[in-house]
């Protein structure tokens, strides 16, 4: 295990510690050039609910368009919604959110099937991009007989972590988790991917999560990582080992990139520029803002 | 286009007809040897919503067996969830449900992207088995031309039917539409499956549906056909030709398969019985029982 | 059909018609910059063998290298190995060819499967690239009714002129035949694979050739075309219609793109230049040269 | 490493140790009902080459049918040919083969790309059903780093034995290394695949090799193995385990199973009985018959 991975491990908790808030300044800038009126569905806006909540947020659509922003009833993600005409599009989305992230349990166990909530089946199940189903084998065979619990799911970062590639320009929209465990290279969401699909094929719930993660390199992108179901809640894996999960500001969590990409397009478009940054807000700093 | 293939299609509405209350009594038997404790995830019940009423049901489960089920917030299917131990299980699940469904319009519209409601957008995007995003030029070039509407999907329904030939134990619960699409053979699901690929493809928001139906041949099983949104409503399309869909009684809707299984098995076990009947009440039986 | 398909299909023969000598002047030039030490086969030589004569040639290594040029005893294909070193490597390959191809017989029959010579059966099995297996399906239920011989297969080739799009950059040196048909798009190889896919399909056994060929848009490159056994002799079909396929140079023929790589590298190159040209030369020319 | 692996490895030889001669009687029957005229492709006889000698062998064919058998020029194994009627159909091949096999030598070295002879250069490429192109990245990422040789093939063997369930029904004809990589499960075909498949990426020339062996369980069955190209010479290795590579009795060697099928049909056939069995001549017998 290399420094890497290190960071992409959570800094367990110490008992019955208190999750400090945090705070997190978003700056994301896109641009476009349209060929034709496109409608958009973007993911942008920083999720608030879970362990995060939004304290300030703009948003800037140059040129100026009516748009529409929805949120969802059970995730509380927000889609925004708009038709943009033939000619360049921009963005800015600003937010200050602050996140009372509790530390991982790394004692937290798995539960069995019939202990699950409802609201999480879903999660069990094979998706789009996290074909559970056909590595259910494989990812028995592999981590089948580890100790159910926190560290199993810990075991699958690992293993991503030192036996995928981060190599950019390698996978497509249509990459899936068989095709990443094949071909061993890929980008963030590819790793989440294939994590989301282990743990499913060992019957722990997982999906996906997006959001605005700091990491010097590569350049500044949207970041995907992993959640898996362990003791009753959420917990987050970066298997790219390029972030501390406990500093992700979500977008939205989903069952895979199919429910959560950043930008679904209907139309023919350029993209010109993808620049979604976030900065921890320093102690002293945020309390003169407060 | 064939005798079969006609059924397959819903008779179109006469304006302003009044959708007639039609009953139909359901009586389902399943039974299992289990071979070790399982838990079982099964989706049997009629739904109890949409233009559907659950007048009386019950529910037999041998061994008695502490059970639970759970509503659906937002699309109202239930899931009946249990563990039972090694050793048979048996199922039985009776029916009497009421259907006002509206006859199909015929001349609906295909709606813009802007104009969808925010719940459709999910149906819109590729899902496990309906891999949209890989049909999707094929899609285009295949039915992009037509003119949009009901005739349109229609169309994509009348091809499937045309070209995929109903073959059992040919395609298993990991082929998409991309396999059936390629091997031009499998069963419901599987045609059902190519139907929501190729509507997506289109931009049109598209699901599973499945439920109990009528059909001689093959013998009884579940039913799966799709459902396209046209008009501000969904659509109900058979591309197997071997039902009318206005007589399906809908147990759920879902992006695919993965969504609404009807039994999802968490231990060994091998199966003995399925068999979903369904019949529709004739009128003067129905009086009586009113 | 458009007027690129026509240019596809080869002219018919007259009966008894003689087949002229032609004569083409190939010039090939290829150019890399090593990284490291790496091993090549490549595949530039023009057929000397079937309907093909290569009057003169010559071949220009730049560094000056030890290399050898290997003939097929069977296909009489020749490829050309060399191991060389960092650093920059050119190759410049210059024929005169001569060809005596016999216009296509486009009432070329099919022949039984016992009619085939033993040295055709292997091309009626899958290749990596073909997938006939697959495909065999679709492929009989496409074309399946249609008359069998030349014209089913020139129906073959027209299919894939007018529902493949040619499209550089879209797929890539591990896409297939089944990919090609679902995706709809490719380049030359792509076609061909297809072509080839859906012949065997048939129980046609066919190939590919690769060599040099004209064509105006996109850009020089080697191209593809396939060959189907029809009537006891291989005839041409090049279903992209950028070429007439009697103005085809072989190189080699073989199952598909595993077999005829115009260039096999192993080690890390990075590639300067592909520029195969290859020009007919004209009657007066051609008689002052000779 | 259990017991049944021991078996899959082959016995090493000792220094200048002579090749014994050995002798193994073949008895095949091959029974089919012909719904319809078929053609036929059998690949039953004995290889009269390599390290083998066919001493005597005879076919019988019930219904007596004309047929022809061909000899490959270059691999010298034989393909009956033959056309049958609608009915039953029954082969029986008998035979007796001296096999000289050298045993293997664990000091093999594998040899560097220009030091390969021209004709197992195809064997290191892709084929139908092993995509080593596919499987380049992680075969070289899980044995890449091992020393080069025959130890390291004999690992690629021993994960396989290790990692691959063997079990019948879960794959088919048209599976490949990818998926049995994926599925962790299959049959001898499948893990001889597999081993073809990461020896070509690790630029390893590698064949399967289909024959005669015994083995207790599963019930008699045409054997595959592979062959990886060492020191100059094949070698073999059996990664189910379930034979000493020692005793079998070739029938050909080719770069998939779409060379080498025991049988290809071109008909609508039931089959009702494949045993092709085979024995060593204990060596009393045999020197009484010799």
């Amino acid at each position: 295990m290399n420094a890497i991975a290190r960071k992409g491990r959570r800094k367990a908790a110490r008992p019955h510690e208190a999750a400090a808030e945090r705070l997190f300044d978003v700056d994301c800038k896109l641009s476009y050039t349209l060929l034709d009126d496109t409608h958009f569905l973007f993911m942008v806006h920083a999720l608030d609910g879970m362990d995060q909540k939004v304290r300030e947020e703009s948003l800037r659509i140059t040129p100026t368009l009516e748009h529409e922003v929805h949120r969802d009833a059970v995730l509380g993600h927000r889609t925004l919604r708009l038709k943009a005409p033939a000619g360049p599009l921009t963005l800015r989305y600003r937010a200050r959110v602050s996140l009372h992230r509790t530390p991982p349990d790394t004692r937290a166990q798995e539960m069995s099937i019939e202990a699950l909530p409802h609201a999480v089946l879903p999660d069990l199940m094979p998706s789009r991009y996290c074909e559970s189903d056909r590595l259910a084998s494989v990812g028995f065979k592999m981590f089948g007989d580890l100790p159910p619990g926190h560290s199993r799911v810990q075991a699958v970062s690992d293993w991503i972590h030192e036996h995928i590639e981060y190599r950019t320009g390698f996978t497509d929209s249509s990459t899936t988790a068989c095709d990443v465990f094949l071909q061993r290279a890929g980008v963030c969401r590819d790793f989440a991917h294939l994590g989301v699909a282990f743990c499913r094929a060992l019957n722990i719930p997982a999906r996906l999560a997006v959001g605005y993660a700091r990491f010097d390199s590569p350049p500044p992108d949207f970041h995907a990582v992993f959640e898996a179901f362990l003791g009753g809640r959420w917990e987050l894996f970066d298997p790219t080992g390029m972030t501390d999960p406990d500093d992700l500001v979500r977008i939205a969590v989903g069952r895979d990139a199919s429910d959560v990409a950043f930008a679904t397009l209907f139309g023919p478009v350029r993209t010109r520029l993808i620049r979604p940054e976030v900065e921890q807000v320093r102690a002293r700093r945020a309390r003169v803002r407060a």
